[in-house]
């Protein structure tokens, strides 16, 4: 069966978000005074094969273990739709 | 009122996803051999003020077409609720 997990990927609550800073700065700059945060999230659409629900859920946390995440920064979840 | 928005930009179709291609890639490599697709999605949470959720959305919808989004290359969605 197929599947489409959404693992979406965010910054620990303390950890530096460079990239929205400077989208914020840069909204400012272009007069969008009404913006007071920007926060940048990083999102992968996986496709996969699994036995069911359950067990595409599972490799998908393997992969954020082992490949997108980094446990020291990021927190991530993973939303899995049968396609 | 605030509001958070919420825009997701993906890719057009058609459009090279090297960040994906290359995230598939390295998947494969790891053994993780029932991935099929991966896309990479960028999203920003974005806080602003604004009279009504009408208005939330404009600014933002502006802000897309000003500096967060490539109209050539890319589709985006906004999502918009108080908080």
């Amino acid at each position: 069966m197929l599947f489409k997990a959404r693992v979406e990927i965010r910054l620990k609550k303390g950890i530096a978000d460079p990239e929205g800073v400077n989208t914020l700065k840069a909204l400012h700059l272009l007069g969008f005074d009404s913006v007071k945060e920007v926060k940048s999230v990083k999102v992968f659409d996986i496709f996969l094969e699994g036995k069911n629900e359950e067990n595409a859920r599972r490799q998908v946390e393997k992969m954020c273990q082992r490949l997108l995440t980094n446990p020291v920064i990021h927190l991530y979840n993973i939303e899995v739709n049968k396609i």
